[in-house]
């Protein structure tokens, strides 16, 4: 693997896996041939475009049994978001007009809205989806979430309507980690008889799935995330739900979605899947640990700092941690000229100043959301690197903090006078103060 | 280039590029950093994102600077499909609804259903967005083509309705290679203030094209076309259209265009671009010479054969010969026997049985529409390559023909008895009737 090397070198440390993962070398070699030689379109008719087309229908299946799905049931697309905005618009238009068509039989005169039901903490692919539905006329119901982040499915029941078409509640959150209870809110639609849509664009790959026992209807899936190339990715589509499609044009996957098929991109998606499902127990086990060592040093290590999302129920590689009194931006960037990569939460939302509205739904204020990073790690990751990591942060954390009379103000320390201290280029650890084992605040 | 290697080594013939063409290896080159090391997310705030955030920037200068565009102006999606989908329902969205408030001011029952002019020719990525529009309501109008296959300017202005929001015309025909009058069509839809949109995903790298002469609002093209990767392309669009998304989701592409950036697919697409449309003078010349030579022996050595399209304006490598008395599938098999890919038409609706859409709409009958192929070649088939497929496809002609008895009747043979002759595998050059310059029905 890339990683590998990479941490070896001592290159650089790459905390941001749920931003992408490096491409890994058995799914760059898978990809090779379709990058070469086997350049064929795969909805011809001769030989070069019928390897294409088998190298497509062999990805089928691999990725299909990675979820206990027939290969039928995958359609491939050009990301996670792709087959958000998929199942979401196709399955409430159509949706609407089924309802509409049946209601029109009691009541000429009938109105039919449609209604979705989500929550507030989905990723942007699902939430601007739903702004734009609402601009279509849909009614879309935002559940809140507890301070862990959890759905409850007990909400979600009570938020169903005669017109509800489909809930749409993710697998994995993206920022926090937290992990949804997707089998019982599955449950819960199929009860009423309404589509359940996840987006499992964090979780494929990190952690087991199976579309049946989790009552999945329609499910988002991305390459990217699991050590496979951008700009691909598949929905899971039930047999029998038949959504219409979302990209319109030629008869491609089954005349579901249209556009030349990206044969390389789908061959080192499913080599790619094909590892991470089968390498998923040890992985875990060995993120698990790595990731509990991380939390428990920079949460009892360093004050004024807190794990957000589930300590327990959540994706093996992530860590979300407020560090109050700092600006997490400011912290990225000095972590960056160290070669420390992370994020303050969503890429696709990054360069915002706005804070994650995922913080915001748990109950963290404006100002903490603002204070806090994510680090998704991967199984490269060492206890030794993850201290080194931990030492190297810390009088980071702190040097921040010395500029915010705030915490000097909470630290029992009076402002300085010049509070607006110019940043301290050479900072270093020996100016730090070290809480570790002092006693932090676990949220 | 793979194409020259190919060749040289009598691999294969390829003559399907205007399905697909081989990634060169100028653009695999590359990619490939970005593909290892360079994987970053490039909406990511580290010097690892910031590095693939770069070359999208700089992909974006250069694929702009092919078509006279501002590099703001370039949007990438996953390819010409996503484009044309992009296009036409966001500006039919938006526009119905910025129509409908003007109308709702003078009346406030007024109803807008909203107008789209195309032609019967265009690619299914066109054709069946439109039928999907008119599920929504819309109105299109689908202009008639002259037996060339042109649009006529006047048609287009004379279909104008008050509510005609968009205009789209390909700007050359992906099976007969037709080239159509878009500056002229650009020029109308100004003076009457509508978008004009142009599908040129067959013509971008092949022709030149300059957006602002041509009088070009929104324009679709794709990477695979140009020898780049399968699974990019772009949305061209006029500084101050601003279409809305199509993809909802992250603020990827200035907020237009949701999803992780397929960095590597975008830096391929760029370099193939780049190469395509600076090689692309020498490279019409040479492909004409050859196209010219392969129609001349085609449609003059054959008898009852004939060009479909234009003879002088169309794409330079663009062949679309009708064989009376054959069916073009059975044909394309016994070609690929000897290594020669080729297609009936689009690789879009390859595998259906139904006749071209884009040859009936010349007048041609659905019997000849299925004896059609079409050949498109690339820079590296040689003319003795092409003497090569001539007398290669002869025989093959005449030895399916004479399975027909009204091709014998044609030719004043009596129709054998037993007409269901099995297919002789090897036939050879000597059981063909030579009729090279015997004169052929040129259409």
């Amino acid at each position: 693997m890339l990683t590998r090397k990479v941490y070896q070198q001592k290159a650089f440390y790459y905390l941001d896996n749920a931003a992408t993962t490096p491409l890994s070398h058995e799914a760059l070699e898978a990809m090779v041939p379709y990058l070469t030689e086997d350049f064929g379109n795969a909805s011809t008719i001769y030989t070069l475009g019928q390897r294409a087309k088998q190298a497509l229908e062999e990805s089928r299946r691999t990725i299909a049994e990675t979820i206990g799905a027939k290969p039928q049931e995958i359609y491939f697309t050009s990301g996670g978001t792709e087959s958000d905005n998929w199942a979401l618009v196709s399955a409430m238009v159509s949706g609407r007009q089924r309802l509409l068509h049946e209601a029109i039989q009691r009541d000429p005169d009938a109105i039919v809205n449609g209604h979705l039901i989500t929550d507030k903490i989905e990723h942007h692919a699902i939430l601007r989806t739903c702004k734009y539905l609402e601009s279509l006329g849909f009614d879309i119901t935002y559940l809140d979430v507890d301070s862990k982040g959890h759905v409850d499915p007990r909400d979600v029941e009570a938020a169903i309507r005669p017109d509800t078409i489909l809930i749409s509640v993710m697998m994995a959150n993206n920022e926090i980690g937290t992990l949804e209870p997707v089998m019982e809110i599955g449950r819960v639609a199929h009860d009423h008889g309404i589509l359940f849509h996840t987006d499992a664009v964090q979780a494929y790959g990190h952690i087991p799935i199976q579309v049946g026992e989790m009552n999945i209807d329609l499910m988002s899936a991305s390459a990217h995330k699991l050590n496979g190339p951008k700009g691909v990715g598949f929905l899971y589509m039930r047999r029998g739900v038949n959504l219409k499609s979302f990209m319109h044009g030629g008869a491609q996957e089954r005349g579901f979605r249209a556009g030349t098929e990206n044969v390389a991109g789908i061959v080192g998606f499913a080599r790619a899947a094909e590892i991470a499902c089968a390498s998923l127990r040890a992985r875990n086990i060995r993120e698990q640990q790595v990731r509990d060592h991380l939390i428990a040093r920079l949460t009892r290590g360093v004050k004024f700092a807190w794990l957000n999302g589930d300590p327990v129920d959540r994706l093996p590689n992530n860590i979300n941690i407020t560090f109050q009194y700092i600006e997490a931006e400011t912290l990225l960037l000095l972590m960056n000229e160290k070669k420390i990569y992370a994020s303050a939460g969503s890429a696709c939302a990054s360069g915002s100043l706005e804070p994650s509205h995922v913080l915001l739904a748990l109950g963290v204020s404006r100002e903490d959301a603002l204070g806090s990073i994510r680090l998704s790690i991967d199984p490269e990751l060492s206890i030794e690197d993850a201290d080194y990591l931990v030492d190297t942060l810390k009088p980071m954390i702190e040097r921040l903090r010395r500029q915010s009379s705030r915490y000097l103000e909470a630290i029992g320390e009076l402002p300085e006078t010049d509070a607006e201290e110019p940043e301290a280029k050479a900072a270093g650890a020996a100016d730090a103060v070290d809480t570790e084992d002092a006693g932090g605040a676990l949220h």
